[in-house]
């Protein structure tokens, strides 16, 4: 039955564009338009519940959260490739870092966009709130640069931790968050930047 | 080297000390004291960054994030005990749920928590924003309470994504949200409190 992949233009679904990008696994693409409301027809809705992007479906099983399907993927197609640890301690190392994008990364970065980034009606807004999020952010990015410290990928070599957290930062930095305390991840973004799948997806 | 689990009795270790009991895999648990700056000793902080539990460190290589620590001991030791699929579209199954709990119900509640719990100081709080996400909590909810409208558990039979999302949402109800709505889950979680594993840690 294959690989479908349901994604929407600028949205999380990006991730796993690049991750299907590296891994060059053929499937069918179907492009979702949030304003019009495909996320919410009954056909999706039975794909996934919570009408977000990005889902896969894989013979015929639907798949949803970006994390869940960069690790599935990585296990399914990365092995082989060379982008993903085999079964082991070192394919934990992968899973900690996919996971803590989106669980701490990801939850520090969206009280800093609710109370900010007009996500929300302003009533429900809290400027203060809003600071210490981005303090926080700020801890874990320094956090993200110190596991770089002794090498220059996630785990050693690249992998689709790599491709993960790099798209999830990239997300960040088009939302104006300041990098510039964090030399060793502004260099290992330069290099994930400078990958092939990088620059075919978002060339 | 073998199995070392960090944690704090009370906390979000209690998910891993559930996955670890039903696996009954031997190791060696470190209670560490939260209050006392137990995960803030340089030896700690050498293991996760964070300063946080739960972490287990598996041949000499630390995971932190108790989504990916449920996934890698399930990958490790679940198959074999009939906890955990075997890699394929059955495991990616597992995979979204485990994720889902901890990323997408995991934010909204800590958006509520953080507006209404007393986590932050009063003048970051904002009451509406809290109101908004105790909403979303309860339409979350409803989503994992559809998963089960075919099925005893989120897999078919018992697997370790449920240790993980009745865990969790074990946490929920001791925080007073109220799950009278979603009779599936209350069914379901008669179901799995009823495992010795449950009764062993939180009996």
């Amino acid at each position: 039955m294959g690989l479908d992949f349901y994604f929407a233009p600028h949205s999380t679904a990006t991730i796993t564009q690049l991750v299907l990008a590296e891994l060059g696994v053929e499937h069918r693409a179907h492009s979702i338009d949030l304003r019009a409301g495909g996320a919410k027809t009954p056909e999706f809705l039975k794909i996934n519940p919570n009408a977000k992007v990005p889902v896969i479906v894989h013979d015929g099983v639907a798949i949803f959260e970006s994390a869940a399907i960069t690790m599935y993927l990585g296990e399914q197609f990365g092995v082989a490739k060379g982008l993903y640890p085999a079964a082991g301690p070192k394919r934990g190392e992968a899973m900690k870092w996919i996971v803590w994008t989106n669980v701490t990364l990801g939850e520090a970065v969206y009280r800093w966009a609710y109370n900010t980034q007009g996500w929300t009606p302003k009533e429900q807004c809290n400027a203060a709130a809003g600071e210490a999020a981005l303090a926080q952010i700020q801890e874990l990015l320094a956090i993200a640069d110190g596991a770089l410290a002794d090498r220059p990928y996630l785990c050693g070599e690249y992998t689709l931790a790599d491709t993960h957290m790099h798209s999830f930062m990239d997300w960040l930095r088009a939302m104006k968050i300041d990098f510039s305390a964090h030399k060793r991840l502004e260099a290992w973004s330069a290099r994930c930047s400078d990958r092939p799948a990088w620059k075919q997806v978002e060339g």
